[in-house]
């Protein structure tokens, strides 16, 4: 990999700490415009109190002078604002208050059982801390460096929810440009009014019931360039590297490209998409002159980017924590008990949508980087530049012989 | 990485090379062994006339003596059968017959647009041949020793077609053991009777036609020690490796784990496995004396097993060259054409799940390494049978007191 | 690799963060530990006011509680107690005082040049902040993590300086145990009362002139159990991880494994290191029963720990920064110029062993969680005991025979 | 990485193979090249008579067309041409013959004793069939791919031995350049004709004696452009990365980086490199317009290259199979034994150049695609080029102000 990145931080420890490595110097940076898609993060109908309490926002550790990346490991720390009621309970050295307050019940769905086995704890607390979705702040923070370069190559990066407690959702065919001002606009990030209500009901009514809900999420990003990945090895194709970032989110059971699950049920010629050339472009453009008369390959073929729009799809189950808790075995006696309940929210597929976006623009910036190199952002597109052009040309050659 | 694999090699070229590295020394293996999954991959009802050439069988090249793996890099070649055939075009060096043969109507559906375009080559054949799912018996071949490695950890690994050509399988609800044996009885292995019929009957239709199909799998393994993978970093979570190995495979366009984008639409309480303690078992088991009341996770929470059977399903589009060619564009003169047509399969979905088992053997191989190390078949298997019986012992102390 | 390390942090930065990824839960961790080796790190006769300044300390952000490792990883921040006088020339966002104080005169030695051209920076501290030795507070850090863990397994890890600005010490042929408690006392840490004297008036006579000094150290590991590393892949050999860890330290030209070049010297029948059995030793121990009558070797062969002593050497040129300045180029005129003099020390020899003990601690603990996996301290050591009894007893079964 | 590599083989299995990773399409390449790389690797005074039964010669298995890469993986064959004369003892399945011939008195300096030990085998021959330096031809063969890439950006690679036996050699000065014209038409690979009679002689000698002998090799890379490597993390040092992959020859005891361990002992102000503007040169300079007026860094500074040439040295002990067999223990009986003794050479060091040779060009070509990316010879050598021009054109602007 070109572009690393690492979290590390408990839920509610101390902070999230958030390392990217390999980004080209010169890139311009604002905490603001990481903030941004963290305040984006905690959005959405059907999230609880934590929320209100996160506020996050990051501060520089490393890594970035007059508001520009250096080219070495930028470090972003999102201090946890409830760290004073939880120093006890979480505190890294000394364990009077940590004894007494162990958390034996685990909860289904969650790391909790598996996390005390494996790693031989005896506290739930030592697995759920880190095995929260809080990580994924650290993701977003990460992530909007990649969104940030990114955009500097003309990719922009969105998405909706397309179903949410089961009620499907029919956006418009042609999607907004840009997406998020049309989803983040809506409280369950959906673009179509009607199940925007129906399922701000499903979330009312799942919370009367101590209940949960999952859903599906549709990340787009647009003028990818042609040719990101390949299809040489099985570890540098792009679908596959998509599909880790994506299904590593936490609860995502999961992952679709284009069509995906629907391209397996329909015939050849109703699948792939025919190439034609493209209308006159000003300038270099992300296709290089072709088209596809239809992108139901979500924007990959072999591996690579086509240069039409990425399309990618997760399915996120409900969340674990239900506030009416199922049945599990308590740990210290080996009796019956019902799970812990933390406090919880009814649904986070809103939010999630920003997380996906995150992945995958870690996923797209590391492989530009791959293909492009370059050390500084005037470096990388020059060679992107340059690529366009190249192809531009041959083409061009053909078309006027 | 504990356990690594490289595969090299073209569709019509001298042959296809394999490396594995990282096995522990001890492990007993035979090239039958290998060669019987390799023709478990070329099953399946809608195969071409290449697969009566293909018969591939493995050349040990490196790494094995006496029947038992050294520890060293295992090599191994399929030599490809056909070679003298494609010698001409395929030659290493020199350049008369290929100049003249060029692949220049690049096929909708297939690496071959975005490859020359990427690789600057002027003949597609320069992409094709690597990109395609000839490459799979490679990776089949390496998935052989994964799974031979995870045999002697109780491990079987299965699979079977759930939906082909549109038809949905009705596989009944508690699956044969082991898988393999029954669904490989099928022409389009499939656990239903009369869904085969429909299925065959599908494929007969759609070769009429000139159109191919896709479908659906599921990979089930069973006996897969609760604790592999991780929550505690985004590249360790198994979900996200096993998602990215499966969304590697040539043609796939959906993963999903256990319930899947089913579980998007299900609430909570519908979704999460209830934890209970276990019958009495003989000896360690892979659960270590806990056991989930359902399944839905597919034996996957936080990243990590829980000892229930593992359960993915894969997405794979119809094969992409038609035998009536899809609309594509000549690169020589820039006018509309047919797509070229190579001699192909209606559907390669029941042969497929092999690929798809090698691709989850191969995950759950290293993942196993990992956490039990061993440089010996023995001594891993040691420190596995330690750590089982350290986690029941524990687990006894509470159930006992 | 099992165990990563990642850093982040300008010299005059916020602070420098560490975050180590990959170690087992139930590791004992304090503050206190590591803030030992920074201030170890601190220490030596020679260098200038910043280590009055610098007083390393941690400050814990993730992956530790109740004073052990979760399995999460472990973030650490060393704030910069500077921070306040650098907030300015080094503010994150913003750039007033920024472009008023460029460094363009580049220093010969330091990354400077390459730097700036390489990243197109127009200030030379875009990169120099991040090449400067600074850096190396955070491996030690991260260190002093590998550190603890090995003690687990019995490895004391120490060093002496072995030369230093010429002068070459006499180091006792048995050296004493624990070796960081003989040479820690000495200023310039050397085992021979006679080179420190004189060594001391040679740093007195080069700050005099302006001048830096370099020298060389030798880092031992004992007790480090045999069979780590490898010798079926090129990047799996010990001696290559060694040798990459070490020679990244900057300022390192050389690195040597036991005998070193020396090796090169003599005829092999004055080199390889006969075989033995070994006395009765009471319990499992490091070499399992054998032992070599010589430790040429260093204790590596093959790529792969021999239980003997871990032996290796470090050549550390001098401080780049001299008082009386280098010729160099000014980057804004094109004319000669001398090179910008940031403050700095006469040596940091006596210091950088602790940089060098710190990279061999990170490797081999590496190389101990690969081959004995392990994911609780518990379980790590479990395996670890099985293989020496393992191992000594198929020995045991051939002497008794 | 971008570019990956790996082999596979036993000294007296089947043959050795290579798969080489990440290579952009369109670079010439024949196997006459390689052959002759390999060829270079079986010179030198000293060697046994195994060196004219190898003859090695590659064959292509796969990357390769028309005597062009094609970004797919490129694997390589080397058959070894003994293989009938060791199918019996070397049989990958049945095990006859290989339970009467095992190697059980462990030869020291050699991965014999821990090797069995560590993977848990009874036959010494199951680790030295791997751990012979059989295994440096096929690094060779993937070098020599590496060495042709470099060449198209003006990289020349070349060696001499500097020592050997313990005789120092008085190389000229100023290096011939190509190098290896000179250091190749030298028996022993030396540039000095009266160092070159006496290794002949002491070589002649240590055969008598049954010893061998070691020395030390010098690897020039010069044309190498400035930037490659860098300073933001430890792992992305080009002086770290080159010290692993010359450290993980078998038999390397020391690496340095120019001056080395001589930088050591020197003051700074006699150590670092003054810079100096460039004389006008013609076209893009891998300088970039500037000069060191001398070149103790060995060209690298910060862990990147400096545009000056590269110089590393590594030490190589001597061979560890002596004909007068060093003191062992056999490990069926436990008794005091002497060392089997295989064939072997006096020395290996001239050849041991080819490979260090080898194992530069592959970090050398890694670090450049790194930086330069690009999927075609001819996009990395645009991009590579904008790059010296930009770097040109920036400087130019500050010399004509």
């Amino acid at each position: 990999m070109r572009l690393r990145f690492t979290t590390a931080g408990e839920s509610h420890g101390k902070g999230l700490v958030t390392v990217v490595e390999g980004l080209p110097a010169g890139l311009p940076l604002g905490a603001e415009y990481v903030n941004h898609q963290l305040r984006r993060r905690m959005q959405g109908y059907g999230r609880g109190a934590r929320m209100k309490i996160e506020q996050d926002a990051i501060e520089w550790l490393a890594g970035v002078r007059a508001g520009e990346s250096l080219g070495s490991p930028v470090a972003m720390l999102i201090v946890n604002r409830d760290w004073a009621n939880w120093e006890d309970v979480m505190a890294h050295e000394g364990d009077g208050e940590i004894r007494r307050r162990r958390v034996t019940r685990p909860r289904p769905g969650h790391a909790d059982l598996v996390g005390v086995l494996k790693y031989d704890r005896l506290d739930a607390r030592d697995i759920l801390e880190r095995a929260s979705a809080r990580e994924t702040a650290a993701r977003v923070a990460a992530g909007a460096l990649a969104r940030r370069l990114l955009e500097e190559f003309g990719v922009e990066i969105g998405s909706h929810v397309v179903s949410l407690g089961g009620i499907v959702v029919s956006a418009p065919p042609r999607l907004p440009v840009p997406l998020n001002e049309s989803s983040d606009a809506s409280p369950v990030r959906v673009l179509d009014p009607e199940a925007e209500s129906e399922i701000v009901s499903r979330i009312d009514e799942a919370q009367k019931n101590g209940d949960t809900l999952g859903g599906e999420i549709e990340v787009v990003a647009r003028g990818v360039t042609l040719g990101l990945g390949s299809h040489v090895s099985w570890d540098r194709k792009l679908d596959g590297r998509l599909a880790a970032a994506l299904m590593s989110i936490p609860a995502m059971k999961g992952v679709e490209i284009g069509l995906g699950f629907e391209a397996a049920r329909r015939p050849g010629s109703a699948v792939h998409d025919p190439i034609a050339t493209q209308e006159a472009v000003q300038g270099a453009d992300a296709r290089a002159g072709f088209q596809r008369l239809s992108n139901n390959a979500g924007g990959l073929e072999g591996g690579m980017t086509t240069g039409e729009p990425l399309v990618v799809r997760v399915a996120m189950k409900p969340i674990s924590t239900l506030m009416s808790p199922l049945k599990t075995v308590d740990l210290t006696s080996g009796s019956e008990a019902s799970a812990q309940s933390e406090r919880s929210d009814v649904t986070a597929v809103p939010a999630a949508g920003v997380i996906a976006e995150a992945m995958v623009a870690l996923v797209l910036a590391d492989a530009l980087l791959e293909k492009f190199g370059g050390d500084s952002l005037e470096e990388t597109k020059r060679n992107h530049q340059a690529y366009l052009e190249a192809v531009g040309r041959r083409w061009d050659g053909v078309r006027d012989s």
